[in-house]
């Protein structure tokens, strides 16, 4: 098994480090898959060891197991999603970014909507969550919300209309013909969402 | 066991509908409780039945198994959420009887979760979902909807929306700061989507 840490003397430092580093990726991308599939409580660490070729062992290296796996897979969905809400780019842009994700990588969406049925919860999500509102309610001071709606509920709506493709697939391709992975789709909903969002500056 | 089909003497014909309905309905309202739990595989017909107070055979005479009660149980649902669909009714108040029905019986929204995730259709779904659609365009030629949305891709975002608290309840907390089953938070998601909707009707 190539993918086991490594003695100390070989290869050099620098290339040990980015096998290690591709390594971990390899992990994590295998473990979204294989938790987006069948959540946390259906996953097999065997089959990400498989998906990713590594061995298990190696999984238990880097990761501490399965808990450890998922909390990594955590940390970086934070990381993503907080380069998607960029503070600078205007709110539809943001929306549209997030359809985007939940669209092009479908496992992200799943892996969420199976943490939410479950109902457990990962430390610092609340944080996390409120930090979501406090952008809204800024961006509503700065006149991109009109001043009647409340940002936590605002969030929540968005939320649920930016994940309804992942979680209302059929739904989703009888309300507009169309397959939601086709990149037709992904375009007319981010472009409809925007719209949505611009409706909602407009002061009534 | 009181709910056994009755012999056909006794009691008098009426008296005999009015218990084999209120068993029909005792039945339904056990199954939507393990259906909306556990989903169609995880669902036991034998849970069913205890919840309900009668005996396994009397489902299958009644409804002809799982599958058929899944059946009767989605024709309800068809039923249930025509009536809130009411089409003289105002867009904004029928999402907002959405919404209440979801958070007041969330059982309703978790077997919708559960369907979407498993991916099974029923029949007549299609043409379901579609007659959702043309109804939202008719509100739009009415004037109810802006002309620059499109009422299929509107349909998949206020579904969304109306399912976020039941599928995203700790999400939903954590935005808001209230539980989604306090009536507090249904009462002000309602007034908050109402004004989304009212947001959406206006020429941008």
């Amino acid at each position: 098994m190539p993918e086991e840490p490594k003695p100390r003397r070989s290869p050099a430092g620098g290339e040990r480090q980015r096998d290690a580093d591709r390594s971990r990726q390899r992990i994590l991308d295998a473990a979204l898959v294989e938790f987006g599939e069948h959540g946390y409580s259906g996953a097999r660490i065997s089959a990400i060891a498989r998906r990713a070729g590594v061995n298990q062992q190696l999984i238990s290296y880097y990761f501490n197991g399965k808990e450890g796996l998922y909390r990594a897979l955590t940390d970086r969905w934070r990381t993503l999603s907080g380069d998607l809400n960029r503070p600078d780019a205007p709110l539809d842009e943001v929306v549209a970014a997030f359809v985007h994700v939940g669209q092009t990588q479908r496992h992200w969406g799943r892996l969420l909507i199976w943490q939410a049925l479950s109902g457990d919860r990962e430390e610092g999500d609340e944080q996390y969550h409120r930090s979501m509102v406090d952008d809204l309610r800024r961006r509503q001071n700065a006149g991109e919300i009109a001043p009647d709606l409340d940002p936590g509920y605002l969030q929540l709506a968005l939320f649920g209309a930016a994940i309804a493709p992942t979680l209302l697939a059929r739904f989703a391709e009888d309300f507009t013909g169309l397959p939601v992975d086709s990149p037709e789709f992904v375009e007319r909903y981010r472009e409809q969402l925007k719209r949505l969002v611009a409706h909602l500056a407009k002061a009534l």
